[in-house]
């Protein structure tokens, strides 16, 4: 298997490091032959190729069969114009591969309930998937322009990139608790009504699955309020960003957090789902476990590794059991590592 | 003053009678006259003209300094087509009047926190306000419009638009913290860019307000990894939707805040921020703070009865201090009273 490396800004070269060993180990470990291939996307890009997302890392991801990404972004290129910003990068590398599904389970992790902002009985077994669509919607609809009085946006869907969309999500829900929650803002936007009329057309072909509709606003209070309620929840570009970000902080576990970005040929890009914290940035202190479960869902999304995909979520978890943590889930009793003698603990507990 | 009243669906006949009830005890006691005029909205209006906002409730309007709604909505009108649904009324209501202002306060009761979903420690002391551009963005740009294959939106903002909303924040952080977080997607949306263009403009006329940038993702984890740390959030209509309802959960008061939809010469509309609870209504057990608390606004911004408005909101608090709550708070060493008997104790607090 041919994997792509894009370590990115920050922190993200360090991160993915952890989570390329780890990927090294578990084809050691289980006779894969891994190989890697590293380039250039964000700011990194910006200052070697002049531009976010490189030609030459294009050619790259063409040529391979999943790509990691680390991170992007920083005070550095903050007053670039907009094309010449790191996250122009995540924006065209995703059109680009038509990567249309962006997965991020979030998932209570008991030992680090007590860095939730919400109550731990609030907080405790949530464990729900976000399914956002990721490549159509207010993010790439035109006219998209500017005049000096005024400025536009258009947030257009097709009924087929909902379709494709909501059928990730009634996939996703079958291995799970089979409950899909379908998000719009059907009282007001027109693309919402046909969102929620693609669902109940779609549903009737997943039977087992229970779906739900819930208006956005709705939606981000639930997440706080009864957070467990959730399953599978599906949802456009803009809502989902927005969603997906508030689901990420109410677990307390933001720095263990990963997300796939994938179409359906197993092609995808897999990256954590937090920043690239330029303040701890070459320190070794950051937190690789959002990293190395990328990778896991790596393992599992585009290679069909089911077994290795699972042994290394044990293993995080095992280290995570064992006391071992990086700074910012420091807690009473937990033994604080570096980045790189975190993922060695999960390695030695995979091997 | 002439003050319409629009009671609504659900439990919005209840909770509106009761600040009726408060208004009329603010007039004895400080020697007002306020004269009120019944119109239908919404579910209610639907049911009598046949449509969620008739003319005569415009005509109604038109003819008052200042209007108080109760909530609209319910399981009875969720099958019609969009624009015989009740929140149609609304919309409808607020772009007719120009109400371009939303003003959504969300304050901690410390006896409260326990209700909330967020650690006591992390939602003690919130104190902010939510400033909504009502009028323009998603929910009204043209086109706006289905055909079988897709649906489309659009976000339109004009110069002047933002200009007058952001001013209004402005002088709203004058007469608080002096802080304004502006909320935009600014990396995405080319309405975003302009929206900030402008923040960054008008800021200069408010030397002495702090000016914060944050994109609507960040702001949504904020809101609950640290809701003390906003003082106004100024932000467009859908955002502000979404960000409005999800702070309204944050504090576990969500039966006590009040909401203004206002406009520069006074004329504003004045409704509690919770629905209509079809499930409770007619059973005189509402909370109807949220609607005292919002005839409370209606002294203040359309009125200027700035000691009035100040004496709702001490006789409110002194209520609830006493001990008295409705069902939806109750908690250890409380008394549950009903709708009538919480007003009762307002006004005799008042009094
Ligand atoms: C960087 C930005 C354009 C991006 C988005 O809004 O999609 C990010 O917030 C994300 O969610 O991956
Ligand atoms: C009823 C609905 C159209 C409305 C809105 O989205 O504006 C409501 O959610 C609100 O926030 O007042």
């Amino acid at each position: 298997k041919r994997i792509t490396v894009m370590p990115g800004d920050g922190i993200g070269p360090e991160v993915t490091e952890a989570a390329v060993e780890v990927l090294r180990a578990v084809a050691r470990r289980y006779g894969h032959a891994f190989q890697f291939t590293y380039a250039a996307i964000g700011g990194d890009a910006i200052d070697q190729y002049g531009k976010p997302l490189p030609d030459e890392t294009i050619a790259v991801c063409e040529a391979s069969d999943a790509a990691l990404l680390g991170a992007v972004g920083g005070p550095k290129w903050d007053q670039q114009p907009s094309h010449l910003r790191p996250e122009r990068g995540l924006l065209d590398i995703r059109k680009k591969f038509d990567l249309f599904t962006n997965i991020r389970p979030v998932k209570a992790v008991p030992s680090l309930l007590g860095s939730s902002p919400l109550k731990e009985e609030v907080a405790r077994e949530v464990d729900m998937v976000i399914v956002r669509e990721l490549t159509s919607g207010l993010y790439f609809g035109e006219p998209k322009q500017r005049s000096p009085k005024s400025a536009v946006d258009t947030l257009v869907y097709t009924r087929a990139e909902i379709e494709r969309i909501v059928d990730q999500a009634f996939q996703i829900a079958r291995t799970r608790k089979g409950k899909v929650t379908s998000v719009d803002k059907a009282n007001v936007l027109e693309t919402s009504k046909l969102w929620r009329e693609v669902v109940e057309e779609r549903m009737t072909a997943y039977p087992d699955v229970e779906v739900e509709h819930m208006l956005v606003d709705t939606a981000a209070m639930k997440l706080i309020t009864n957070p467990r309620s959730f399953d599978v929840i599906v949802t456009e570009n803009m809502f989902g960003d927005i969603l997906s970000d508030e689901a990420s902080v109410i677990t307390g576990s933001l720095g263990m957090l990963p997300s796939a970005s994938t179409r359906t040929d197993g092609f995808g890009i897999y990256e954590p789902v937090h920043g690239s914290a330029p303040d701890i940035a070459g320190q070794n202190k950051a937190n690789p476990t959002a990293a190395i479960l990328s990778a896991a869902m790596m393992l599992k999304y585009s290679f069909g590794l089911h077994t290795e995909a699972a042994a290394v979520e044990e293993a995080v978890a095992g280290v995570l059991e064992d006391g071992y943590c990086t700074g910012d889930i420091a807690g009473e009793g937990k033994r604080v590592i570096s980045t790189g003698a975190f993922a060695a603990q999960v390695i030695e507990e995979l091997e």
